[in-house]
């Protein structure tokens, strides 16, 4: 197996564009941020637009192409996101219909891609302040619930609010809280910790969205806000078309997660 | 009852050195910094200078007087540490034999006055942040806990870490952490959350220092290292004489909570 964790974002995402990658990123070509990815049509853009700016904690915007461009101009001037995104999700009205690996037969004049950013980034600090991430431990997707938080809604989107956690003793919790808050532009700090059944989730050995991961007796649960908040969000919105990255299956931009630090 | 929130500190310093004063200090000068007090025999000031340097969070130092002085030149050049806080507690041997409320009498001409941070410091942003602070609502002493964490030793001094604890909603415990985190002359960040056995605290209805407070179901214990381990050490380390404050009874400075905030 290849050590994707030392590529360059430019041979990852061509080995994507190829399909020789098809599963999730997590890991891959380290140190650089990677995004999730929201196409719609530009009829809803200005309220998903809004709609992110008003959730800014599930959904902090890190670029968005222009009407009708694939080219992501702030995080990959050259990159395809019709092709170089592992496995993306359709949703027509609502309901997910397809996931297909390539989605230059779904795209249209007048789409508009977001990209938000993924707490895939604060994992590389996180691990070089020695604090260990379960689901890279286990070699699993990070699990995600939906939560009884609800967002803020604008024009047609309204929904939950979608949760990463990561269990962690206390000590690192700590640290946690202190590393991601540096990292507002990918969800920062916690919105959570401890009880699952506080935010609505009844049973953490069940996600919505990732894989279950082991909780030790000595550490407690700590939930971020997730880019994955508007595919729970397109469920209940239903806009006639949209089409996501699959969980897990990010983005990975050229620009550096150093570079999202605001400290 | 006279408002003590609002006096200037030389006006507070004033009523506890004519013992118009003579309990806990929480909560008076507001916005102004209070400290913890240790005094001891030169002979043993390089060990202990050298203790708070290895154990910053429990013990940090914001001002020293010089052998012989009763004046913190750094914290209240014209205070008089010796009548100017409420109440003070004498070591002798490492047992606590007299709790009195002016020490001039216990004043010796090699004595040396060290102030350390305390959380009350932080405690005031955290109100401004809309954080509920238990023991300030329930007119109650901070409750403190001897723990399992020991300190670094240094010369003769040894002995276990103290914290004291602020039950909090999960979502006021992470702003917290962000909030003390800017405040690292103050014990800064949490050292521990939740399960207050991990650290050794058999029963959180019965600190060893302080007062018990409510915790409710949907809160966790959030524990900071103490300034009042000095006075846990001073047991184990048995110094012939060693002078502090009472727990609660701080040193009330002329020097703003703000100026301690790193960021």
């Amino acid at each position: 197996m290849k050590d994707y964790s030392s590529m360059k974002p430019q041979e990852i995402r061509t080995l994507i564009g190829e399909q020789q990658i098809t599963g999730q990123t997590s890991g891959m070509a380290k140190g650089f941020t990677q995004a999730n990815l929201v196409i719609l049509k530009q009829e809803h853009a200005l309220d998903f637009l809004l709609f992110c700016q008003r959730n800014q904690k599930s959904c902090p915007i890190l670029d968005v192409t222009g009407p009708g461009s694939f080219r992501p101009s702030k995080l990959a001037k050259d990159a395809d996101i019709r092709s170089e995104l592992p496995s993306y999700r359709i949703y027509k009205d609502g309901v997910l219909t397809e996931e297909v690996h390539d989605i230059t037969d779904y795209w249209e004049d007048d789409m508009v891609g977001f990209f938000l950013g993924c707490s895939f980034t604060f994992e590389s600090p996180l691990l070089a302040s020695g604090i260990p991430i379960r689901h890279i431990e286990e070699n699993r997707n990070v699990p995600m619930y939906k939560t009884n938080i609800t967002c803020t809604p604008a024009g047609i989107f309204k929904g939950p609010t979608v949760v990463s956690m990561r269990p962690m003793k206390a000590q690192d919790a700590i640290r946690a809280i202190q590393i991601t808050t540096r990292f507002p532009d990918v969800h920062g700090a916690p919105i959570h910790l401890g009880d699952p059944s506080l935010i609505g989730i009844d049973d953490i050995t069940a996600p919505d969205f990732g894989d279950a991961v082991t909780i030790n007796e000595d550490e407690i649960p700590v939930f971020w806000a997730c880019g994955v908040t508007p595919q729970a969000v397109a469920m209940e919105s239903k806009p006639s078309i949209m089409i996501t990255h699959s969980p897990g299956c990010m983005f990975i931009s050229d620009k550096k997660d150093s570079e999202l630090s605001i400290l």
